[in-house]
């Protein structure tokens, strides 16, 4: 694939799938330092949910692989889903506590307590198999890769999306503290990318897994670990998008800016709905941009997100 | 012992040892159900953790082996004891995050989330072996007994607690979702009951363990696995205390009840306070009610329990 290409899909039930954490964010209400914050905002959140939901409301037919536990945060979560009209057969139950990220907002970078529970608990079941072979593209972040168990499930599902056409992309949001300390992460993360054919890393995710430098070589360790196409977001300064031939940055659309939380899910959303609409990924990029700076203009990590045909007009893409 | 018996201690740096969890109690500020609730609230947390704080403030040398996360919330919780003069060099730092329970209140009976992590990573260090054997009396809870990895760690610090003399207390408050599904929790925790010199089940604690029954007979199952004294508290019946020889029934000293929050815990912390301050376990009960009536005139898990001598003196015990 090339970023010039118009990709034609095969007819199928769904447009996106996406593996991985579906999970509470416990927000501090104010901000503070030293976690002296004693009130705190329970959150719908996991960015690959968070996709499923603004695609959603774009206009694709999309759906959640995910695991939450048998709890009233698990009930929360899923019932938040199926209020948007998105299909949550696929997202299982255990005895394991529904994941949660605690976030103690401050002046500085905040440092996330991670509870790991249910989110890695997914399993390769035939629905899933199915499921996979009957949309257009598949979509995973690096949580379920952080833990052997469920690490295992997407490396199947990967295989089964490669076998049967299905598109991929992958959201190389590396974060340390998931991982066991004696696992290579950064390592096995390179190591993946050779299969998928969107990448989409920010800044912050590319310098976790080279190290400090400027954004066109970043792109260049993407491209040669493999990745068909590279998408780097830079935050006020736009997109770099780029295959192996070519390279073109776009400035931001953004006007207004109340919340940067879930900017880069937006513009996965928006960039995904241009792809499954036909577009090249030249063009993709601009929705992806749109998406994002409407998101941009509303507090949380999810926005009252229009179709996409209100979306493209409004922001003239 | 028998509960006549007015126990002579020799000379010791320390009065109360507890063994058990330190954690954050998340608590949804309104009433809800479904988990539909918004706001939470982050409280200290761990009923050997409020006993520790409730005995401090009676008078007594308290000090709480624990172990909580590297992260804002164990800084949270040390800074917290610290704060009540506490010394919390037994508390130690691990890479897990530190744990918590969620409650979501509803009209009905509360169903908790528990996210367990770094407390059940307590060790047997050589400064937990000396600190035992100079302690008056050691306390624990289920909790560090529900993993393998604490439940090694407690059995060897009954072991040395047996060695040395030290007297120990029970907290039989058995939560099967703190438990693997395939160990044998209930006749684990039938098992370890000869060992210990005082338990304090409630009626919730005792048919969890035994099935449902009258308080009596409960109390006698508990003797017949080798207790030397029970003492059940009965909420607003009051609390029987017992021996193999003599059963006494005390009426609740309680005349303002504002919330039940804690009231084990403070009942716990009354009685240990008594037995230290000289009382044999019928006349320490009456403290137990006493700093039990105390707590209830007060919303939340902790009062602003008085001195020893102020608190018999208010309730006349």
């Amino acid at each position: 694939m090339n970023i010039e290409e118009k990709i034609i899909f095969s007819n199928r039930e769904y447009d996106l799938l996406t593996v991985g954490e579906i999970l509470i964010d416990m927000i501090s209400k104010d901000f503070a330092e030293d976690f002296s914050s004693e009130e705190y905002i329970k959150n719908f959140g996991g960015s690959p949910a968070n996709i499923v939901i603004n695609t959603k409301r774009l206009g694709l037919n999309s759906r959640a692989v995910s695991s939450v536990g048998f709890d009233g945060f698990g009930d929360f979560l899923v019932s938040h889903l199926q209020n948007e009209g998105i299909d949550t057969s696929l997202i299982g139950r255990t005895t394991c506590p529904t994941s949660m990220v605690v976030v103690t907002r401050s002046r500085g970078t905040p440092v996330p307590i991670f509870y790991r529970g249910a989110d890695y608990e997914i399993e390769y079941t035939e629905e899933l198999d199915k499921a996979i072979k009957n949309t257009r593209i598949m979509h995973f972040s690096t949580w379920p890769l952080s833990r052997e168990r469920s690490r295992k499930v997407v490396e199947k599902a990967i295989k089964t999306a490669k076998e049967s056409g299905t598109l991929i992309g992958f959201d190389p949001n590396y974060h340390r503290d998931l991982w066991d300390k004696d696992f290579d992460a950064i390592g096995y993360i390179k190591s993946i990318i050779k299969y998928v054919d969107f990448i989409k890393p920010s800044e912050d995710d590319a310098e976790r897994l080279f190290g400090k430098d400027i954004p066109k070589n970043q792109i260049k360790k993407f491209l040669e670990l493999g990745a068909d196409v590279v998408v780097m977001t830079l935050g006020k300064d736009g997109v770099i998008v780029a295959d192996k031939n070519k390279m073109v940055q776009f400035n931001t659309l953004a006007t207004e800016v109340q919340d940067t939380t879930g900017a880069g899910d937006a513009f996965w959303s928006g960039f995904y709905t241009g792809i499954i609409k036909g577009r090249n990924v030249e063009d993709a990029v601009k929705v992806g941009l749109a998406a994002s700076a409407f998101k941009l203009k509303y507090i949380g990590a999810i926005s009252p997100m229009p179709k996409y045909e209100d979306l493209i007009k409004e922001f003239n893409v």
